[in-house]
């Protein structure tokens, strides 16, 4: 961007984006400009509807009967087929449930289970720390197993890959940095040593095109509470490659993952597909405010998001660099546009107390330890102007210094 | 029950329930006996309006705000400690969170964990399922553990509790006989051959009072979704008793496990206490319906709970044994009221058709195969009128033989 616009620019901006619609569809707080849409969505009313007709109708008058009625039984294999489009996944490798932690460790014990002369997991020490943590829980229930990270054992992640590595652990887009992996391209690298890839796309998926089947990526894991903007906490899902299917072994093997669950066997025996990779009962309420967020994402159109993604990311990189560059700010973001998700972070000696006032202000972004301001972009419900105005603001508080005074030094539990 | 009661006498029966009151805060379907809450438990206001408040104000307003101020964070920790009272646990040491089959797998692997010196696990061949799946989950991660069955190995637990089991695994009460175990004898009887007590709540829990602490178990699960009403597949809770805190290792070892969440560290530190058994990120609205449902259980005494839940299945086995005996229906539900639970079932040669028939009539109870006819009484929304209607109903299903019409015989996915 090598002239800034002007206010007048940025009206025409938003006047042009073809996704500028979208915006009507959501329930936002006045007096807010909202830039964590990638640590938690906004509610559509289209989410919000579900979740009462699921509450008000089927749970309170269906009672028990909505798990055949109102199809809740099948919910997760057809959320997790609504989001493969946004994943590059054909029909039947994606099914909703548990948590993106519990996920992950079915993944990597899926993907131990097809190289069992392989015992090393590689991972990156940047990746978001659950990861981490449930590969060392899968380490402790696999004997010989060892964990190598990228950042600790070596300097990046293609160093360590060689043929004892059974699995590659990574993230697309990390959750700090906003930096985006070539999905292909690593997944090629993993292939070649023989090893088999699980991608986490909690912080891609919903925030630019994902293409797991053209990569012929193993294993993916993913969260809807972010850019998809499925409810707090909402269920995450999985996806694993056909070829993958008839060879499934994960230790979560609940009943929803049996091939004959109301058979009611003393023996396990797993479901063909993609159901083996459930365990048990799901939030009802939980995964249909995601239908209703769902039902949105069917009209978006993936390339024109990404478009307007990178134009926002661009848009606040030079505007921040050009009016608060003289505060102590530095991007932590590349400028690059193919290794950037949808996401700008900048350090700041005192990102703490600046976000803090920031938040005051109604510019919602978040902190990260130790000195990291993290701001989304969500396409769907951000606008340039959005943008402009988040950037006056956090001009005029570095500017003024008041993010100095002591109320905005104060810690909460949870940033 | 010497004397059949008349319909005068019922009446009267419901006049002097202490409980009846609690029937108003449900919202139940005009024209529904509801027999399945031992399946699916009703909505009450309370919980609706919780989930609204959740999603419509916390979510849409506060957003990303709300994990500090709404107190989504530590919702399961507090949930957990509303629980406690219900299961007769000190607090600290119940969480909700992840599902009833997931906190199997962890309870095993923590009670493995505790006999290293150990390899076998007991469980029971007609334990709901989902426990069996999980015990050869973690038996496929453990190796050299193995799996060991009441009903095929012994014809009693008691007979398989030797000093190579580690740990036992067992349903308080049973999801389809409704045969209530002794929790202290058998814990008295684990803990002799010194081996670890987990036990299933799944179908005692707000069924009648549990006295974990007082029966020094070692670890327990449940759902809350049945009898405590918090919604379809609301999370599911984990006990440990406090003396196993500092001993607990459980392979998912999320992030909300971890001792400082949100320093981001790159290698795993349990929490102290019961938050070592959680894991990732839990589905906030599910569990907001169960913050409002469990705000009714504050005000239930489990005494007076029993003895009406005792009284409503004494009340339905005579009636049924009087009215429908002659049409080849037979208890399968011990008419000892210290090893019942709260539901009655009855076998039916064709125990499908006869449900499907008192479904459509507005009588809601389950199916189990083969030939069970199975009654759920929960005390707080059943009253002695819908028990002596339900009877009715079933006597002239039974004597018409409606039941053999076609379409009675149609089976859909889920029962």
């Amino acid at each position: 961007m090598s002239v800034l616009p002007d206010l007048a620019a940025i009206e025409a901006l938003d006047a042009a984006d073809p996704l500028r619609s979208f915006r009507n569809r959501f329930v936002l707080p006045e007096g807010v400009i909202y830039l964590d849409g990638n640590s938690l969505g906004a509610a559509s009313s289209s989410a919000l509807a579900e979740l009462e007709q699921a509450a008000r109708q089927e749970w309170s008058q269906g009672l028990i009967r909505s798990w055949n009625k109102a199809g809740w039984f099948d919910l997760g294999l057809k959320l997790g087929d609504r989001i493969a489009r946004l994943i590059g996944a054909a029909h039947g490798q994606t099914v909703v449930g548990d948590t993106t932690s519990t996920n992950i460790y079915k993944a990597l014990h899926a993907a131990l289970a097809l190289r069992p002369d392989r015992k090393v997991i590689v991972a990156e020490s940047g990746s978001f720390p659950t990861d981490l943590y449930m590969a060392e829980g899968v380490v402790a229930t696999r004997a010989g197993t060892s964990l190598k990270l990228e950042g600790v054992d070596a300097a990046s992640i293609e160093e360590l890959i060689d043929e004892s590595v059974a699995v590659v652990l990574v993230n697309h887009v990390n959750y700090k940095s906003g930096a985006l992996r070539d999905m292909a391209a690593l997944t090629k690298r993993i292939h070649d040593a023989g090893a088999i890839a699980v991608w986490d796309l909690c912080h891609s998926v919903g925030a630019l095109p994902v293409e797991l089947d053209a990569a012929q990526v193993d294993f993916a894991v993913g969260c809807t509470y972010k850019y998809l903007n499925g409810g707090p906490g909402a269920p995450a899902f999985i996806y694993a490659a056909h070829r993958h299917h008839n060879h499934i072994q994960q230790p979560l093997s609940g009943w929803w993952s049996h091939a004959r669950p109301f058979a009611m066997e003393t023996t396990y025996a797993g479901a063909e597909g993609i159901s083996r990779f459930q365990c048990g009962t799901q939030p009802i309420l939980s995964l249909r405010a995601l239908k209703g967020a769902l039902d949105d994402w069917d009209d978006v159109d993936m390339q024109a998001l990404r478009e307007k993604s990178l134009a926002l990311t661009d848009l606040f990189i030079a505007l921040v660099e050009a009016r608060c560059g003289a505060y102590g700010v530095s991007l932590e973001t590349t400028r690059e546009r193919e290794r950037r998700g949808s996401q700008v972070s900048f350090a700041h000696e005192n990102a703490y107390e600046v976000m803090q006032a920031l938040i005051e202000r109604g510019v919602i972004g978040d902190f990260r330890a130790p000195s990291t301001l993290r701001f989304g972009f969500t396409p769907l419900y951000t606008s340039y102007r959005n943008v402009w105005d988040a950037v006056i603001i956090l001009e005029d508080i570095l500017s003024s210094g008041i993010w100095k005074e002591p109320r905005f030094a104060v810690r909460t539990t949870v940033t």
